[in-house]
């Protein structure tokens, strides 16, 4: 039997990423674009397009299926979008029929930061654990769960939020409405923020990092004060989930060697006794392509 | 074909419950009996008197199997016994070789926490649900999660630890160890110990109930902010977790009409918004038979 190919999309308010990938993880081809600021419809014909260089590239004609990573905690079973903070002109359209279309091809869409952790779980840091949990430390902090051996979406596709986990009653506003969530405390935005406040020469997260390397001991402040509570956050989701491992990944990730020991000790510190040293935490291996790659999962997952 | 029928443990530290329980969930016949302070074999010896006398009083020679609810986050495949505060002498014993030698039935043991969820699951109040949480208010507080419409028990059967979700940084310190843990906050020794420093006369949490029933403010203040607690807790759960329902049930639930309004309003608020109405807060409604209910159900579906 010749081996199934699926499209796979990675959909930022940045970036847009189109991939052709086999059932065994192989990447055929890989096409994106800065995503803009078109109408919906600009944004699904440019989806479409690329996902077309890619089959041309690849030299499929057919593809088995359409798998889109999304960046929305609220997803309808028959893929009308919910909440979609950074890409908002897609809101209330419905991308299965959107793509479906234009493509000709059957949609499935999950959320983004599911689908990294998923990707991590068929081919990176996770493989061959059965219960793993998925942080992405970007602009802002996604996350996503494997229970059992899949991803868990959860009720609307909405499980995973471990951005949004309430780490700091009465603390710093956040994008949601809600004060105090991790991702106020852990994400690019939350280090740069900080950085601003200590006064520093830093217009980027990875600036405030550089300068931390640098032994600047404001910076590294910064980041060891981000690592702990970023344990803190990880620490519930332990006592909560129980996982194998926890999976870092995200653009922040690059600053591991500042704000890993922080993080380890203060999940060692705030986990129940019988898990704390048994839950292993890794960064991520696959890097851009863990959302595709897990979109692209998920859709052979439900193939039937 | 017959239908098949189980043996269903509960083990506390105060009481030992067996029950013989068919695969429809009809309860065929029960018996219980304080857990007393005896050897690790007494209790054993114990659990195997209870069950025998289920098997006389349902007229059944031969069980399909024994399940076990038991007070530990920290479970082997193979049934030995993790940390137990409770009934410490059990600690390192192996639950299925005991209770398998004394009954001649293969034996599957699961948190008690885990097992209640799972009852009400089968048979209460998250019945018909896909994705549901509960948490068990006692003298401490425990949890179970549903995920997909199966128990999600964590890598060694610790997943669902609601109670050691670390609410107050730098909070009260709790029996696990660590500090600000959900369970000093929203058990009812968190409520008596409340009480008592309110100068109340009370001596139980369900006196402070009573004092509050009877319009004691102060009384009443406890339960608005156990209540408080308990809402930002499972926010943190419903955030993570994306559920349809979260089962509340435990002593601590005769308390609703006290703590209920509070505990929604705080879940509402630290909720992200997609999900802040979206999920259901219910009432546990099969009170003590939910722990060996799941005991049970948790053995069917891991018979052959």
């Amino acid at each position: 039997m010749k081996e199934r190919v699926v499209l796979a999309l990675d959909l930022g308010g940045t970036n847009v990423r189109v991939v052709a990938v086999t059932e065994s993880g192989e990447i055929l081809a890989r096409r994106h674009s800065q995503t803009g600021k078109g109408s919906a419809s600009e944004i699904y014909d440019l989806i479409a397009e690329l996902a077309e260089r890619c089959g041309a590239d690849a030299g499929i004609k057919e593809f088995d299926a359409f798998g889109a990573a999304i960046p929305t905690t609220d997803l309808d079973e028959s893929g009308v979008l919910g909440s979609l903070p950074n890409i908002s002109q897609l809101e209330g359209t419905n991308i299965s029929r959107e793509i479906g279309r234009r493509t000709g091809l059957p949609v499935r869409a999950v959320n983004d930061a599911s689908a990294a952790t998923l990707g991590e779980f068929w081919l990176g840091a996770s493989k061959g654990t059965q219960n793993a949990v998925g942080i992405t430390l970007g602009t802002g902090v996604g996350g996503g769960l494997i229970v059992d051996g899949r991803l868990y979406t959860g009720t609307r596709g909405g499980a995973g939020e471990i951005g949004h986990i309430r780490l700091v009653p009465g603390g710093i506003k956040c994008g949601c409405g809600g004060s105090g969530c991790l991702e106020q405390y852990c994400s690019a935005t939350a280090i740069l923020r900080r950085g601003k406040q200590a006064g520093l020469a830093a217009e980027s997260a990875r600036e405030v990092f550089d300068l931390a390397q640098a032994q600047n001991e404001a910076a590294g402040a910064i980041f060891s004060e981000m690592g702990s509570y970023l344990g803190l956050g990880l620490s519930i989701v332990n006592n909560l989930l129980s996982p194998d491992i926890i999976v870092i990944g995200g653009g922040v990730a690059a600053g591991w060697a500042q704000f890993f020991e922080p993080t380890r000790e203060s999940l060692y510190e705030n986990s129940l006794p019988d898990r704390r040293s048994r839950v292993k935490i890794m960064r991520a291996l696959l890097g851009d392509d863990a959302g595709v790659l897990g979109a692209a999962k998920y859709t052979f997952q439900h193939l039937n």
